[in-house]
């Protein structure tokens, strides 16, 4: 479907032109429940499709940012080093020490433009032309833009039907021109925890692989919502399961801080050779236009390392909307983090299906635009109004495709 | 000269590694500026190396940011369109139509992560693969950078004795492949501000080249300097001179707030057919990991548009260096603007001339960085002891060069 805004003759470039019209069904989506919202109403519309959390950021963020605003001191818009303020950089290597137990210093945290930006600063500080870089789908699909953007080739994998990464197709879609393998976890858009066995045979097949071609695989671990687990389970760190990994996170959900771009890329001490990688990823903050992660964000952030918002809130999201969709007939595995569920739609065609919700005023996103057809995600980091007022329009839905 | 912190076999990515090589220079300069400070102590080195301007943000700045950090409201550090709120780009937008008389509205307007983020956006929605990009020496050594990460081919083109572009040298330099012409008024290094016939003749020979070739080719205006201007000098906007403009530009240095990364993108309205243009560079704050520029940021500069910092502070310092340097035997072309000047160095080998000035205290940037050897970049933006501090240096570096 082409993108409505781009013209015959386009002066656009036209990895961009295709990157707009490979989207161009979720515009159509976003834009038929933005029309139904201007018909009808915000309030008659529920939306289920953005990943923008409802919940506000801990009162610790709110005094920290008046503390500093209201006394401010010369210099404190100024830029800095590339990789961050010192300061913050060393707070939150001694955060990573005490979680991890490994030793992290300054020299391995480059605070970073959100973790978009964090993911762009690793593969661009890893990625030569046409290197392979492994996604497991579903994927959240900036993936392919980063990769795209340094000119790496995405290479999807898939996961079981508890999302999990189906361990055999790894080893096979490893190649001598792998460079990285990204991981999720919890995931976008399953809400997926990955498990010490998961995480430790992730290892296993990469290091085997490395031995065999003689090449080195980085992990880069995506994890924004480390944090949002639920049920007393652990997010384990990708670190202690692979030398070469690298941590990209940001405060956009456990600080509920997404539109500040705030977020930290952390090295493995153990491939941190001299410092290269760091010098590397702090290097790229210059190249990719960033030049360092927002000034005044970096210091509020630097002491909130322990803080988080109140997760208990979107484990009551996820109970409440587990328990009705289910009571529908929809199938769902129950996820244990981040604030996604991933439903198997009721017919093939999952766009189709998400075009009937839509018309039945809920909006969601089709499994497609995560490269897992079939399937359709809902985020429910909504006001309880939302997700109440959704229900209508899934029990419609349901009745539909003979579900209930 | 190898970059001390990359090390054999490497695993970064070797474009990376290159780049980083490529500034090895600078950065032993850096470093021994940085040793000359821990040895004599920070008060002992004057430090006119870097553009990280020394006036605080504006009283209107501070009382913005106080007013809406100690009256939060719901969502205002969310997500936002990847575009920026429309409010704030509306406010931009209305600016924009006074200072151009241009029918600007806010879909010509991308709030983007400094200008280093929107020169990113404005060439990563432009260019194909090989597209080459024209750019005049002296010029912002990032330029190659940003052009470098889209696979575009960087052009140099020379200026004339005043750092005005050669246009007969612009001619030869458009070929087929020209997709973007880089102007930079006022200018970095050189403070040049380019005149109305300038910036007419510039216009006037890309639309030629334009008809000959039947392509489009795009200004891309770098703009963070726009309003620092002595002399009542005026600084003109290229938009009149090409329809193909794409204005980048940043509150870094009219507000003093490089730290926070906030600028904008704007197109001319007469290029922006269908708000494709904008749609596409909006979308690329997607692509290239930005996502959206930082949402506080972008709210306190809303109302901030028609403010700048008291530059009669920077044209105080320009002129007492100016006359002190001059007095001492030093060539230079009197900037008209921004806060550097660009003297000749009194040897052809301007590395060796500015490691003689380090040596003596004095921290400045070799010319060769800039694409132009046999001079030196001098940032002024700094407090008065320091320009003050400085003149010893200058002038026992003068006196072994023969200059006085």
């Amino acid at each position: 479907m082409k993108s409505p805004n781009v013209t015959k003759n386009s002066v656009i470039s036209r990895v961009i032109q295709e990157q707009m019209e490979q989207g161009g069904f979720i515009r159509k989506a976003f834009e038929l429940g933005l029309a139904l919202k201007k018909q009808y109403g915000e309030d008659k519309v529920f939306d289920l499709s953005l990943g923008n959390p409802i919940l506000e950021p801990p009162d610790e963020f709110r005094k920290e940012l008046q503390r500093l605003v209201n006394n401010p001191f010369p210099g404190m818009h100024r830029y800095m080093v590339n990789a961050g303020y010192p300061e913050t950089r060393a707070e939150i290597a001694k955060y990573l020490a005490e979680e991890t137990g490994l030793p992290f210093t300054a020299s391995e945290i480059v605070m970073c433009v959100g973790a978009g930006g964090g993911l762009t600063l690793a593969l661009k500080a890893l990625l030569n032309r046409g290197d392979e870089v492994i996604v497991f789908a579903p994927y959240f699909p900036e993936y392919l833009l980063y990769i795209a953007a340094q000119w790496g080739i995405s290479r999807v994998v898939t996961t079981d039907s508890n999302f999990i990464p189906d361990l055999k197709a790894l080893e096979k879609a490893i190649t001598r021109r792998t460079k990285v393998v990204i991981i999720n976890s919890p995931n976008n858009p399953t809400g997926a925890v990955y498990s010490k066995d998961t995480l430790r045979s992730i290892g296993q097949v990469i290091q085997a692989k490395e031995s065999r071609f003689g090449t080195k695989i980085f992990i880069v671990s995506d994890e924004p919502y480390r944090k949002l687990v639920y049920d007393g389970k652990e997010c384990l760190y990708a670190f202690g399961f692979h030398p070469r990994t690298i941590m990209v996170t940001s405060h956009s959900k456990d600080l509920s801080l997404p539109g500040e771009r705030i977020g930290y890329v952390a090295v493995n001490p153990e491939c941190n050779r001299g410092g290269e990688l760091g010098v590397a990823i702090a290097f790229c903050n210059r190249a990719a236009g960033f030049v360092n992660a927002p000034a005044l964000m970096q210091r509020v952030v630097s002491k909130l390392q322990w803080t988080c918002v109140d997760v208990s809130e979107y484990k009551r999201k996820r109970d409440f909307l587990y328990k009705e969709l289910t009571g529908m007939g929809y199938s769902i595995v129950k996820p244990d983090g981040a604030f996604y569920m991933f439903p198997k739609a009721p017919v093939a065609n999952d766009l189709e299906f998400t075009m009937e919700l839509t018309s039945n005023f809920v909006l969601t996103v089709p499994g497609v635009a995560f490269g897992t057809p079939g399937y359709f995600r809902i985020a429910y980091c909504v006001e309880d109004r939302v997700i109440e007022g959704s229900l209508d329009g899934f029990r419609k839905t349901a009745e539909k495709y003979g579900l209930c």
